[in-house]
């Protein structure tokens, strides 16, 4: 397709979207959970065609010379696919957010005021290669009452249009528009840049990717966005932590699951820490197969390599870590405002005021102490599922629920009221 | 100035913003509070110096040939000023939003999870003629703990200067960084366009003004909006009004004051209400002296004029009104999805079902049902100061006062706490 067949594709997707939305607004919350636990039996009922479409694009994912980790975060199977079902069934499951009175007050003048959540409108998700966000999203976004335009990631685009069908099914069944959640038909990367214009028909796009989408949008986006870009975490260990949960949150940290975004990509010593501890955080690291990047004295620990200038500020998703020692939390402080990507930050130490100090001064998303910073996600923080983790400041912050992707309106309530 | 210069300017003033928000989150509230009523006094001691700075601005004005309600606009005296300081005070004596807690909880891991408001970072304030924005969104903006770089209209720049130099007086009697509170120093309109795409240096811009703005900030901006754009409020008269209630309602909607954002430009009156009452509506809009403009039927009633195509949906902010006849609720839901700003709308109607139709199916910043469309307001919302209504539906909406210029961070405490 060349550029103009793009751009009037998309915009037809974009008005079909608005139009569902318009409607879905105000649907009963009972035809969206029935949508939602259609949905998660025609998901089941269609096991082997999902994983049909599954193999074709892990044979073209392969043939592209995919890494084994991106053909391991595009395989589904039968407990994948499970998981899907079961996470469609939990959405199914929450609280309806629209229509929710947030607050509700009276003012002297007569009137009486409430505040009601109400939906976005259309959201445009943008992601790369797991399939199950296809779903995951879709079913967020409906719970919630936006409508969505779903942009996956071109190897999985045959899952996901095997799971798009399962939800298109879910909304037919309860009667709602099948507008209400739409997949770009196309592979072509112009479809993305166009979203990412479209402010007439999209109101909020989440990017879900790496380095590279991060680029499109800082470049291109002019529709406001929910950024969830890089989860670059760091983790201190002050002077005054404690060793025993020091050596278990940091190992946790980074080792748990690598490939999250949640996973500890760098890890800073309080020189405090090291003059009394030594090297037993990177040791252990190390004895767990992790490929331990530093500078300076800690290279004498004996398996550790020498970093790069760009190994600090760098997403590993691997069993790699970088590491420095710091002059304690101010210079912790100052590492993190200058490499991180105010995702989720950790601080080990049993000194309250330094603690205290550490979440004043830095704002990430999610600050942490004593914990793992692992913890960054939406089921782990009580909120159910996520469409992602945001790093932005901007309406919404950390684990993206469907609460997240609502706006809310005043409703105001008078006897024929006038103001004097 | 060349464009090379205003873009070397302005990231100056953006490196400068950016740096004094970093200090601004975590100044002690007693700070913000302090430089508020110290800049408070500064505007009294200043008087003189206002009013001469704004005689400048009046004679430049009318030598520009400013419409006698921009100059209004414009204009200050010592009751204004006294205006000013009252604000300044009342912003200073609100609640500091930064660090409350909005939310806590208990995680079954023991973790210990708390959501609190932080700043948002760096503001920019692009507002017209009224020079009193400038110590309001100031005054806004570090309450919430926010740098801010105002850009006024040309038209007020020496009363804003005057103005901005007690706002900064206020910050260094407190000890906080002057940087915090910044005005562009040109009038030159290639600045406005600089701040919208200064996405590294400016969080959100909040855009005060009319249809030329609106363009410019649609077509150019990179950074976030809180659109404070048009307000094209509309009031419906439904078949089942209360006759005096609606004649009250209607009168002040439109006549109490018709230069602000609240102010009623579109009267709906359904079919049902017309067979019944004619066209009283009408007529006492006429004798209070507003020009009405229609179509059909309602030319009939002496005195009101034929209204031209693109009198549906603008904003007069004057003794005019547009009125149209419509078929019920639904003629009245459609007409303001196609004409509206989503500012502000009334229903008049002692119907129930009727009103909650209007709400559901409306999806306006505020719905008002039997009350005044001036009531669109942070004062009449119980929320103090604010530095406009917003009409997008992004993280702000409705009236914006310094709590809805704040984000929010996870703090999450444990006890050497890993994820299993």
């Amino acid at each position: 397709m060349d550029g103009m067949d793009i751009a009037t594709l998309m915009e037809g997707l974009g008005a079909r979207a608005r139009e569902a939305s318009a409607e879905l607004a105000f649907a009963p919350p009972q035809a969206k959970e029935a949508a939602l636990l259609a949905a998660a039996e025609a998901v089941e009922a269609s096991l082997p065609q999902i994983l049909e479409a599954n193999a074709r694009d892990m044979a073209f994912g392969r043939d592209k010379g995919l890494s084994d980790a991106m053909l391991d975060r595009l395989k589904l199977d039968a407990s994948r696919v499970a998981g899907i079902v079961a996470g469609l069934r939990a959405v199914a499951a929450q609280e309806d957010p629209v229509g929710a009175v947030v607050a509700e007050w009276d003012m002297p003048s007569g009137l009486h005021i409430r505040r009601v959540r109400t939906p976005l409108g259309v959201i445009g998700v943008i992601y790369e290669s797991r399939p199950n966000v296809t779903a995951d999203a879709a079913a967020l976004c409906l719970k919630s009452g936006n409508a969505v335009i779903l942009r996956g990631g071109s190897e999985s685009y045959h899952s996901s249009q095997a799971l798009l069908a399962c939800m298109v099914a879910g909304l037919k069944a309860a009667g709602l528009p099948e507008g209400a959640i739409q997949m770009v038909p196309t592979r072509d990367r112009a479809a993305v840049s166009e979203m990412l214009r479209m402010v007439k028909y999209i109101d909020v796009i989440v990017p879900r990717g790496g380095k590279g989408l991060v680029g499109l949008v800082q470049a291109e986006a002019r529709v406001p966005v929910f950024a969830h870009l890089e989860g670059i975490c760091h983790i201190y260990a002050d002077g005054e932590a404690d060793l025993d949960k020091a050596r278990r949150v940091v190992l946790n940290a980074k080792t748990r699951r690598t490939g999250i975004c949640g996973s500890a990509e760098c890890l800073l010593i309080d020189r405090a820490f090291y003059a009394r501890h030594g090297g037993v955080l990177i040791e252990d690291l190390l004895k767990a197969g992790v490929e331990v990047r530093t500078e300076g004295e800690l290279l004498s620990i004996p398996g550790t390599i020498e970093a790069k200038a760009d190994d600090f500020g760098r997403e590993f998703l691997d069993m790699i870590i970088a590491a420095r020692l710091v002059d304690g939390v101010d210079g912790a402080i100052a590492h993190i405002r200058r490499y991180g990507s105010q995702h989720t930050e950790s601080i080990l130490t049993e000194n309250q005021a330094t603690a205290d100090r550490f979440f004043q001064r830095l704002d990430s998303a999610i600050l942490m102490h004593n914990a793992s910073t692992q913890f960054a996600d939406g089921g782990e923080f009580g909120m159910g599922a996520e469409i992602g983790i945001a790093t932005g400041k901007m309406h919404a912050r950390g684990p993206v629920g469907a609460e997240q992707l609502t706006s809310f309106k005043y409703l105001v309530t008078g006897e024929g009221t006038i103001r004097g």
